[in-house]
Parts: structure tokens; C-alpha cells; sequence
């Protein structure tokens, strides 16, 4: 019998991270979000920043994740397939919500997912980006837009699907319409 | 103050126009679809199948809508023009579930809307709009196609959205995973 999952996809600033935990203390079961970054990080070497960043690429890694394989495995690939696996095995443990690195489409055959995409208005990310994250030299939609261009680059890359569709989930909420709670109220009862 | 309005977009035989009756019926609002339809057939005099396959373009359809106006107004411009009337004058009457036409669109200043999309896999719908509308010479999964990407054209070329992206709706719904008495609950829940 296969385990029921939540799994969230979000965009940067939606406050998906925050839905996960919330639907998770109401469901009493756990939320890997920080804790999968750090199994991965145990599980290959690399340091978590640069795991988290991976999610995220720029130039130098789309160089490389076309690159050549005659030498081996990219870093790229390591990193994916212990990610890969570290998802499966929590998945295997019991049921849970997790948070990004493409958990949907890892999990597609292994276990009973509910499919989650939490967006907002670029206004309402802004918003919450500056309060969250404090105000930088550049412009909240700057970095939310290269935040988005990164994100679709890496799903598109490893899950051949276009981010953001709704099709690719079952259930797609607009926090920054609905706010934070209902989308989790939502979330938890549809479990 | 504005109307609190329902909007719902839906793939063809996704079940959403059923999902709208069923969301109205739970809050006792009226539900536009096919009184929508008559509506505009009996202001504009235009047929009512030839106004539900305005929604649905053809070859024909692209040959006029992007043809020269310099001898007025075509067909599409009157037809879309009544259109927004007719439905921002049952916005303002009062609260109510609206299927398709883009009212989302239409209402995006006029109405307080929460805009739905109804979507499901290939496979559900197929098997759905057979049992619904019967077996053709032609595939369900050929007829889904076509009407796919005729109502997208139809989206695109009025609202200048790109269909079935999760950010236009606030909510998009599964109704093949999840279910149409669940999808019901859930829009009802949020009105």
C-alpha cells in the first residue's frame, strides 16, 4: 500500500514553503523541506547552499548540465539521483508533505501524491519577499523574475514539464488571493 | 460594492460546466452557461450554436477576427461586444456562478471574482465525454485536442492569457483526481 503525500511546488515568494508546514501540524505528519536539503547534503558531500542553489541554476549550470558525460556523472546528475532517492525514502517512511525539487514528479509512481502549486501576483510576492527577506540593492520583481526563470529552467530540464500549468497538479492556489491559512485549510482537508 | 461573482473556466469534458451548476445549487445563486448563451443569441440575432462555436474557432474564425476593419465591425467584435455586456449586466445583478465565455476576463474590473479552473487528465476526459456525448467516427482523444487548442486560441486572441496557466485563476481544480462533488465543496467553501 503506497503512502499519501502531499507534495508543494511553489513559486518563490508565495509563501508555499510556510502552507506546507502549516498543513503538516494540522495533519500531525512531517514537512521536509530544510531536512531534505540537509539529507542531501549529508548523502553526497555537497554543502547546502550549493544544493539549494542547484534548484535554481544559472548560466554556468545549464554549461554543464549539457555537458559531455564520456567523463562520468555530472554534479548535476549526482546530486539529482541522491535527491531522487533521499525523496523516495521519506516517502517510503510514512505519509508527509514536501516541499520543491520537483517531489511530484519523483514520486509520479511510487507514492499516492496530492499534486500542490502555490503562486501569487508578482505584487503580492514582492510584498512578502521584503518583509521576509529584507530589501536588497536590486528590485523585489527583479529577483522574482529571476527566481521564476531559474525555477522553470530546472523543472522543465528534469521533469520535462512546463512550470506553473495547471495540469501538472491537481489542485493549484493563489495564497496571495486566498491567503496563507485557507490555502492550507483547503490542502489538509482535501488529504 | 461589487457582486461577489464565480468564475468558471474548464478544459472541454473536464465536468466543469457540472462543477458550476453543482457550486450554485450549494449556495443558492443562479449559474450562467446556456441562459448565457441565450442572452447573447437574442441581442446579437445571431444563432446560439454559432455563438457557442465562436468560442470554439475554426480556420474561417482567424481568417475574419484578424481581418481589416475598415468596413466596421466583424462578426467576432459584435458577438464578443454583447458578450461583455451581457455578462457584466448579470454580474450586477447579483452574486452568481458564470461558465466560460472568459468572464474572468470580462469581470476583472467590474466584479469581486473568484476565478476557477476546471482541468483534468486526457484519459478522464475522454472517457467522460463519451459517456456524455456518445461514441463519433473521430477519437475522444482527437476531438479533446482540437478543442483543446481552439479554446486556447479563443483565450489568448481576447484576453491575451495563455490557458491554463495556474497565475490567471485563483483556484484550479483536478476534477478527474479530486472529483466533482469535492471540487464543488471547495469553490462553495471559498465564496
Amino acid at each position: 500500500m503506497k503512502n499519501r503525500v502531499i507534495t508543494i511546488s511553489r513559486e518563490f515568494g508565495s509563501g508555499g514553503r510556510t502552507v506546507g508546514k502549516m498543513v503538516a501540524q494540522k495533519l500531525g505528519i512531517p514537512c521536509y523541506d530544510a531536512e531534505l536539503i540537509q539529507k542531501i547534503s549529508e548523502e553526497s558531500g555537497y554543502a547546502k547552499d550549493f544544493i539549494e542553489e542547484e534548484s535554481e541554476p544559472n548560466a554556468g549550470w545549464f554549461t554543464q548540465v549539457f555537458a559531455d558525460r564520456s567523463m562520468g556523472m555530472t554534479q548535476q546528475d549526482v546530486i539529482w539521483s541522491i535527491q531522487c532517492r533521499v525523496i523516495k525514502e521519506l516517502a517510503a517512511q510514512g505519509p508527509c508533505v514536501i516541499v520543491g525539487r520537483c517531489a511530484d514528479y519523483v514520486l509520479r509512481d511510487e507514492a499516492d501524491c496530492l499534486t500542490v502549486f502555490i503562486h501569487a501576483s508578482m505584487e503580492k510576492r514582492a510584498e512578502r519577499i521584503v518583509k521576509e527577506y529584507g530589501e536588497r540593492e536590486e528590485k523585489p520583481e527583479r529577483r522574482l523574475k529571476e527566481k521564476d526563470k531559474r525555477r522553470a529552467a530546472y523543472h522543465r530540464f528534469y521533469t520535462d514539464m512546463k512550470w506553473g500549468r495547471a495540469n501538472n497538479y491537481q489542485i493549484c492556489l493563489d495564497s496571495g488571493a486566498l491567503g496563507l491559512e485557507k490555502c492550507a485549510d483547503i490542502i489538509a482537508q482535501l488529504y
